[in-house]
């Protein structure tokens, strides 16, 4: 089930961030879709409200993990602000009979210095 | 595997936030241990040096995750900075042979209003 769930979230994803967030929920999301990223509401509309937030950004998905129910992406986001650096995201979906219906985020810009060498990914 | 991993991750998660950096080492992590926070040093050194911002704060796990090598943790923070509302922390740890010996994390400060009612946990 996990690596089934993988797919289906990373599709979801990929749906959402290409701009098609129909498609997205038609395909790959259920009812009702919780969203806890605070900047956006619940369900499809609220993706559709800031989806050109995302497709004037670019991904890059690092990891992708998944347990049970829970699928979990490690991205290198462009985009999302004005920092060159871009941000380290983490996303958490959880998906009930193969479909999305829950989301959590954590966005940090990268900062200009580190103290080691290994980045942020 | 993933189970066990889980349990070695928090108790090492719990060891270093707790202020026993040395214990954390001795009992759960390996060698070379690198680090992807940017503030913070590789191996046991760079923990012991800002080990007084972790226990000055507080943390709640909220989710734990494992997928084979890797375990993720989902926690709320209060006291690593001045912001009232705390912090969302995603964690992740790579281990090996039941050793902690690569972590990743992404923070991000919790602000005041939301899009939603679900929190960003």
């Amino acid at each position: 089930m996990s690596e089934t769930n993988k797919d289906i979230a990373v599709a979801f994803y990929k749906a959402v961030t290409e701009g098609r967030v129909e498609d997205a929920f038609l395909l790959y999301a259920g009812t009702p879709y919780l969203q806890h990223n605070p900047l956006i509401e619940d369900g499809m509309e609220g993706l559709r409200k800031i989806v050109t937030w995302l497709t004037d950004a670019r991904c890059e998905i690092k990891r992708v993990f998944a347990d049970g129910d829970h699928v979990i992406l490690h991205s290198h986001w462009h985009g999302l602000s004005d920092n060159p650096r871009g941000e380290a995201v983490v996303d958490i979906f959880r998906l009930e009979g193969g479909k999305v219906v829950e989301h959590w985020d954590v966005i940090q810009p990268i900062p200009e210095t580190s103290a080691n060498i290994n980045t942020m990914f």
